[in-house]
């Protein structure tokens, strides 16, 4: 390992302006949840936040989203009866630091308050990975006057989602010095049980109470403060909710957990043994660009706290459990964007995740009922329930009380191709063969199915069409033949009659083969018609190699990037939502994402002619921002190796730098994982073959070394380039 | 006066299911703020809420709501640590009254903890109409064992509007044994300070201590519990806004006036006093009905405690400020349905809601020039801005994950006409000239301006049409020339050059017609297109004196009401928004709501021709609330007394008996001012006219006895009838 400046996010200063922001960055967490880096004594405009995996809620107009849980973060220090916070008095020197190898999160203030009492103190938090029911916060405090020091201890269950509340008061009391707080969502009635113990473990005691107000329990003590003698003060707490145990258990199970925790020094190291683990499976190593080593494990580590570990029915959110954004739904952005990382250095996370799609099955049997089509189709957006979630009208961007109809919930149906496209790859990479025969392939026939169903047939083109739909690029909606889900259909109904007659092959699927063949109808009629509609599947290239985004994208008015310079907004913004849908400036790569997916089907020459083509004509700077890591990777493969790096440091710098302004919505998941594959696939070129693997060196000049492990067929492999 | 009993409102048990209905009938207030009837220790499921008028604040798709402001009913009760709550031990007794005399609510109940402890407690609220910024709650409690009684008493800024947050906390802390609070509400930024002081009137005290919880302050208090001793505590409250004074004095105006404030005893005969003159003013005793006579007191109640008093710049919301419904926003029910009573009763509080129109004629231009017209268009929904405030959608009442466009913000125009209406109505009661040459007369010209401009010449008709529009009847949108709008643009047109004549003549208004002139360019020009407008404008009657509501009425499908039955729902509910826009059913009186309006200038043969087509197809059972009172006095008219009373009753009940099972949102504002129009306009058939005052009785048959008084150009009336 290189030095620790490379595994610590950092920040000298305090800024207001930056202060949502920072508490996307310094979000902690450990796959059971995550709480944003909010202050521990709060902050004017904070948006504090701690989302419990599967704890949705439902809201009006956004149907559900993940519910902000009870707060376990609030401590207020008094300083001869002088609230600390950074508000007020004057902050002497400040410093916060997030240490991506153990998950703990350090902030030291010196502070003055009005009347002039100096204390340094040092909040210290992590979230055990090695018990994810189990929260730790710590707090060492240097008085420099002679008085008394009060902390105030709590928990809070009136928390808001950007001011929408999701909380019901159940109970809250005090047994042996330990405080529980129990609240169900008003909804849902998932109910949640935390239990809130503190230790003094330096420091003379002169009084303790406690504060029984209904949904803020509060511990307070109150010590003696001599000058430069250090005062230490630990807050242990323990979640549970009725998603882990049964309801009448939780609150039990809190408060035994709360008087067993471990000491601090006990669970820090459980935690970083813990974390030690992830980091040998996942971590690169770039030497030579200091930059792209933080974000890249920046970018990990996100994507780490945010994977479930001991639950497979739920999902990464398209902000991770970082932020309010997208109200904690699931997207493709998990299957495309996310999964490859952890199918190729923690095939445990993967296979959780695509499980999520394999409970959720009923809810795209639903979909598919509704508008009339057989087999699978997976809702667009995806939460709790596996129902489709995509709220049909948001507010306008420009005017916010005016709404926006929202489209892809009915029209964006490529996600169900996107998800059996993973669910080959998990197999393909993993070689888990018992996962592929009891689950993976009815994922992938249960959605070829809804494909046949879904397809049109086309006298006059004697075609197969697919009409008005969305693809992945989103400023042209209601289109027919997209290229990139007319192409990902063909290759769910191929890898269907692949994975049928791979079942066949084996005897010990023949079991599970012939109860699919029965659940899923697969007649020999119904799989004749498969090969028909693969066959006859409307997917025309020009002479020249192009291809079409989808029919008639040539004609709209030709609009490049170039010719909008200087530009600060989007396409949307620019041209409005009417007007983008009539330009061929895109959001993000739609061609070029599908010859990415696709790559071994495709010659280098079309690559080449689209990508020209494309490349002038897609708004990476203020487009999606799932398109610059692709943009990088195709780039890698034409050899254009300076703007793959350029739109590489752009996707990882999304949330550190916040480039688009909105990280404090929560992390651009998408992007942090297309990070790691523009990495893994695009510098280092690695390719995963029937044969085995190999990669394909092109490093950016100023690498002197680009390091990292993964997993193929159960082994753990290690690539090490150098120039 | 008559028995206590018909000045009392009384529940003698606890019904959890009827919890929130309960909650708007004990609405207390004093003019400037009202709290609904919640329980003082919460209550699974409660809509604790306190209106503050003319705290608005932003929120999503409804624009504007009132916040619900910090709570000051906090008080929670431990018997020996065990804490007192409804829902848990046994209720042994319960009764709750509500003083219509006095506005004090009294619960008292004898409860018995889970572990046997036993105590009746004795809770008493009012809002001080003395002196509107103190708020009173005592507690007497007396204890069947002995041991200790702990009493919490707070204040809590951490309240929803059904789950969305307006406030943000600001400060709070506690000097010289008295708490303040302060928070702002989050978009509008209206600051509010709270100060607290508790008292032991009576009772031994072991300890007190100060919880400074942030968002609840509480102060708690031990007692000593000694068997049949009772114990009295009291808490009192001063509340102030940046709306009363500058944000930089309203917690020292609060803490200033918590030491200071009255003893219970003073402060509750200061409080009597104020409502005994209320009372002198609006009270109505029937003899022989006591339903009828307690229900007029309730009604007349709850619009007294939610006039302001103080302010002009604020209006009654169509759900007072008792409830959630509707957002707090004032409709035309102010104008129509309110506003008689105090026009006749209290002239000074009409003239406070006329001059919340008057000060908002800026909105109105807003909007009228929005929309390509001259002159002044009030919003169909005002709050604290005066501009338009409709929402565009609401959730659908089948799905609420469906949205319903609903028009009355575009296109239910009625608004301007029915407030000029009443600003003529108030002068021609009160003799208020210097109102009307001040205030009136511009809002009787802007408004007649806008009906001048928005008025379309057809060729074809040779007239002056209105379409597009929604009548009285919501169930009916998009239609053109409702008699309604159209007779009543007619009416503001021929009072606008009335009032213009009455200035001329009068050489005080000399000044102020100058300017006026000049202000609203009535240039000749403009008054004879006026004059055209009120000539031509089209009023169709058919020949048998029947008036078509709207053109095109009459060849809808003939619905009854009659044919439906039996019906539990609404004609929307039953056909469909669109399908009841198809039939000739409709939501209320339209009609017969002008012929109310203009009584004089319509035939009773023509009344009675009408009465009897549009009766049958109005539903009144299920329809809008603000019908039957307005059947009930044309049914007076007509001499059908029984119809006419089963009309009145059900209005007069729509909230006591819950008539329509929506009273949970708050009190029906509308009905309450039609049940006193019924009684006095209907019943007793008083009739201002230019030479004095008339009455025509037709009382039902049971009652004995109907006395009422009113003012007349200043003077005092008194009615007292009997059969």
């Amino acid at each position: 390992m290189n030095n620790d400046r490379n595994w610590l996010v950092r920040e000298n200063t305090f800024d207001p302006a930056d202060l949502n922001h920072k508490e996307t960055i310094f979000t902690i967490g450990n796959g059971y949840l995550c709480t944003r880096g909010a202050l521990e004594e709060t902050y004017p405009g904070n948006q504090r936040a701690t989302f419990i995996h599967g704890v949705f809620d439902a809201a009006p107009i956004i149907l559900t989203e993940l519910a902000n849980a009870p707060d376990w973060l609030p401590l207020t220090i008094h300083l001869n009866d002088e609230r600390f916070a950074l508000d007020r008095g004057t902050i002497e020197s400040f410093e916060r630091v997030l240490d991506l190898r153990t998950g703990v999160l350090t902030r030291r203030v010196r502070w003055r308050s009005p009347s002039d009492y100096v204390a340094t103190m040092i909040f210290e938090r992590f979230t055990s990975l090695a018990d994810e029911h189990t929260l730790f916060l710590r707090c060492r405090v240097t008085p420099e006057f002679d008085g008394t020091l009060e902390i105030r201890a709590g928990l809070d269950a009136r928390m808001d989602n950007r001011g929408m509340i999701h909380w019901r008061w159940m109970d809250q009391g005090e047994r042996d010095g330990a405080v529980y707080l129990r609240a169900a969502t008003l909804e849902s009635k998932i109910e949640t049980a935390y239990a809130l113990r503190i230790n003094v473990v330096e420091g003379a005691e002169i009084k303790r109470d406690f504060w029984d107000v209904e949904n803020s329990p509060t511990l307070t003590t109150t010590l003696r403060a001599v000058p430069n003698e250090e005062l230490i003060f630990e807050k242990y707490i323990s979640v549970f909710t009725s998603r882990d145990l049964p309801r009448d258990q939780i609150e039990f199970a809190a408060m035994q957990r709360a008087p067993t925790m471990p000491s601090w020094e006990q669970a820090h190291e459980a935690n970083a043994n813990a974390w030690a683990q992830e980091w040998a499976r996942s971590d690169v190593v770039i030497e030579g660009d200091d930059e792209a080593q933080l974000a890249i494990r920046f970018n990990l580590f996100q994507l780490l706290i945010a994977a479930p570990r001991h639950d497979d029915r739920v999902n990464i959110g398209a902000k991770t459990l970082s932020g309010f954004g997208y109200n904690g739904h699931c997207f493709w952005d998990t299957e495309i964007f996310m999964l490859p990382l952890f199918i190729y250095t923690a095939p445990h996370l993967a296979k959780n995740l695509l499980n999520y799609r394999f409970h959720n099955l009923p809810g795209a049997h639903r979909k598919a009922q509704t508008n009339g089509y057989e087999g699978a189709q997976f809702p667009w957006e995806s939460a709790g329930g596996g129902d489709e979630v995509t709220p049909p009208f948001v507010p306008h961007f420009a005017d916010p009380t005016k709404l926006v109809r929202i489209w892809p919930g009915e029209i964006e149906i490529h996600i169900s191709a996107d998800i059996a496209y993973a669910a080959y790859h998990y197999w393909r990479v993993t070689g888990d063969d018992e996962w592929l025969i009891e689950r993976g392939a009815e994922l992938i026939l249960d959605t070829a199915k809804f494909w046949a169903a879904r397809a049109e047939w086309s006298a006059e083109k004697q075609s197969y069409e697919y009409n008005n739909v969305i693809g992945p690029d989103e400023n042209h909606d209601h289109v027919n033949n997209n290229f990139y889900t007319n192409r990902m259909a063909q290759s769910n109904l191929q890898t269907a009659l692949q994975i049928l007659a791979l079942l066949e092959a084996r005897e010990d699927a023949r079991a599970q083969l012939t109860e699919l063949i029965q659940k899923l109808d697969l007649s020999s009629e119904r799989l004749e018609h498969w090969r028909e509609v693969i066959e006859k599947i409307y997917l025309p290239l020009t002479d020249t190699k192009l291809i079409e985004q989808f029919e008639g994208y040539f004609k709209l008015r030709d609009v490049k990037m170039v010719e909008l310079e200087p530009r600060d907004k989007s396409l949307q913004q620019v041209f409005g939502i009417e007007g983008a849908n009539e330009i061929q400036g895109i959001k993000q790569p739609d061609v070029l994402m599908l010859l990415y997916l696709l790559r071994d089907r495709y010659s280098d020459e079309i690559v080449r002619e689209n990508y020209e083509y494309y490349t002038p004509r897609t708004d990476v700077s203020f487009g999606s921002s799932l398109g610059p890591s692709i943009q990088a990777i195709i780039a890698c493969e034409m050899g254009d190796i300076e703007t793959a790096y350029d739109e590489f440091i752009r996707a990882a710098r999304a949330d550190l730098r916040d480039v688009r302004g909105n990280a404090n919505d929560g992390i651009h998941a998408a992007s942090a994982g297309g990070t790691w594959q523009a990495i893994v696939f695009g510098f280092a070129g690695l390719r995963v073959t029937e044969n085995g693997w190999t990669v394909h060196p092109r490093l950016p000049k100023h690498w002197r070394r680009l390091a990292f492990r993964f997993f193929h067929r159960g082994e753990q492999e290690q690539v090490d380039l150098s120039q």
